[in-house]
């Protein structure tokens, strides 16, 4: 092929929000975790990264590997993306040891531009599915033949939780134990088709201030919490089985006490860091007690809340509970954005809420969206760079 | 004397402020706690409880027992009011067993007049002080021989916290390991005038609701939360022992970083129970804020903030920091009650808080409490009870 040759893969790559939580690193650098952590992978028809991954020997080696995030040129100095770059090239440069035919896409600069399909104001983390865009990209370019789990490998480099990420469903990151992080990856504990009846609602609160960063928070836990290590002994470990057995089973109730009882445990400790680590506010604790008044006055658990490192709360249920749930907090909050009018059709006013809760509510969420369990990354022809190299313009 | 003779006692008693928290029983009946908890007394020219008993021939013994509460009839039928009851009249029938000369006021009913120098309003735990009066002034009337020590074992059976209120300075409520509670009291660890230099500023924050009652909320975290028993195993008894040190060589910033970190991990395992409990609101981690801001600013703790089962936040510091601690709230919250205006002669702002701190403390607390450590309880002259029997009006 001529040297001008533009080589392009495309992928999307969805959310991920842990119903199990991963909060500590044993060794911050290659980013192994104190504990295993559970996820259910979101819908990319609402929440997905789209990444295009290119090369080409006609790209000037001077400007070195770059990436374009929703338009703007993003550092890939960092020693987490660096750690990817080279990572992915070593495997092709493998590929093109043993098959001189090939060509030497290793050798080429890497141009990457990406795109989420959601509002980064949303305050979710979108690292996850960036980072697992990102590995997922480049190896469909390079074709490499590497399974998800040995991709999560690669992933779990960049964003601890990013490696979750590289399966649809519901999926576990295992710690392992090896030193050298060789067993820390991430497998499917169901297909999404196994329990497609799972929703999330979210809902995004306005954060007064930006709170401590996940990355520096967890360490901070882990170097000061008295209570962190019966989190990641005791109370994980166990939390893990029942949540395993509650997915293979579909036993919603269990799921969801697991659910939020192991944010509960994760924002404890985050509350026992010194000086106190603080995500939840007190719209997050509203949205607490509204899951709660659903549940008592369903007489059963229909939903369940959880928080990641932020006061944005994700409601788990399923969809023939949708009235109970969706309705009883689009009564409250019909003003905002993001309801999906089909689906609340002929949904008649649920249950209310206690007055306090609702006008705190009223109050402090900007918008919600609206979801579900979904699939793994997606190879596509949607690409964002254009044959001649060039970023797409949208 | 004559059978119309009425008897009796006056006593105050203080209100005190754990700094290592008293959090679970062990023994629900006989106020036994899962763990041993340390506090301040603080002073009752600030915050006491002013109880006189009384008992006469005279008094109808239909009326059975009986106590007046800030002029209220309150109820003293429950077990544990009943208990200290007992426990007291015991011990003066064996004195008048002993000594026939006595007056049989063992058989007489008592009427019990008490009145709290705070507004109830403030939210502060009263029950404490309370039991301490009620306690300390039935052992006066009855002139029992009983140490504070051995009334702190009868007072914690009213309320637990009460036994640390029959004593003056800083007092720990020894857990003990016998089954019949036998040794499970208080005792001082250090006088007042061993640091008579210590200052609490109370910022009371109005609650949306009413929280869960400890009484119900500690038994909760005792049975559902996974992080519970290494507090009480681990983090307590740690605490216990840096605390006494600290405070026998009057070592502020060990006083100060052992209070924040024991009230962080208490209100930790509160949101670890299930279904959590939240006594903290946006407003007190904006105390939070605040007080680490100050210390930071002035470069060395000199002020050390701790949460009971409510929002308000009480902020021990040394007379010495006074401008610092009680200048940068005052800066804040010049306007609203409480402030002694003698101690802030002179008092140049301080250093200003981050704008969104200091508007939600504007917003949200209602009156400050500006007082330090104290003595215990006071034999006083001031009766509640007149020579006829009659509460007396005020």
């Amino acid at each position: 092929m001529a040297s001008d040759t533009v080589y392009r893969a495309s992928t999307t790559a969805p959310v991920n929000i842990a119903v199990v939580k991963y909060w500590g690193k044993r060794d911050p650098k290659l980013n192994l975790p104190t504990n295993s952590s559970l996820s259910v992978t979101l819908s990319q028809a609402d929440l997905r990264t789209l990444t295009t991954a290119s090369c080409s020997a006609s790209y000037p080696s001077s400007d070195g590997d770059s990436l374009l995030l929703n338009g703007e040129p993003s550092d890939v100095a960092g020693a987490r993306t660096q750690a990817c770059f080279r990572e992915l090239r070593s495997r092709r440069a493998a590929l093109e040891a043993a098959n001189p035919s090939l060509p030497k896409l290793s050798a080429m600069p890497l141009r990457l531009v990406s795109e989420n399909n959601f509002p980064t104001a949303a305050g979710l983390a979108s690292s996850a599915a960036g980072f697992a865009a990102f590995v997922r990209a480049i190896a469909n370019l390079y074709e490499l033949p590497a399974s998800p789990s040995e991709l999560s490998l690669i992933a779990r480099q960049g964003s601890g939780s990013a490696c979750r990420s590289l399966f649809g469903g519901y999926v576990a990151w295992r710690m392992g134990d090896k030193a050298d992080g060789s067993d820390s990856m991430a497998d499917q504990v169901a297909e999404a088709s196994h329990w497609p009846e799972m929703r999330a609602l979210i809902l995004v609160v306005s954060a007064a201030k930006k709170g401590v960063s996940s990355t520096s928070g967890m360490q901070q836990t882990v170097a000061t919490s008295g209570l962190f290590q019966e989190r990641i002994t005791k109370v994980v470990p166990q939390n893990m089985d029942l949540m395993e057995k509650a997915i293979k089973e579909k036993d919603f109730a269990a799921f969801a006490e697991v659910t939020m009882r192991d944010s509960n445990s994760f924002h404890a400790t985050c509350a026992d860091t010194y000086p106190p680590i603080f995500y939840m506010n007190d719209v997050s604790r509203a949205a607490i007690r509204a899951v709660e008044t659903i549940n008592a006055n369903v007489g059963r658990t229909v939903a369940a809340y959880t928080f990641d490192a932020g006061p944005n709360a994700v409601i788990y249920y399923l969809e023939q509970d949708t009235e109970a749930v969706v309705g009883t907090f689009y009564h409250v909050l019909g003003e905002i954005d993001g309801w999906k009018q089909a689906s609340l059709k002929g949904l008649k006013p649920s249950m209310s809420l206690d007055g306090g809760v609702a006008s705190i509510l009223k109050s402090g969420v900007s918008r919600v969206i609206m979801t579900g369990v979904g699939e793994g990354p997606m190879k596509t022809d949607d690409f964002l760079v254009a044959e001649d190299g060039s970023p797409v313009k949208r």
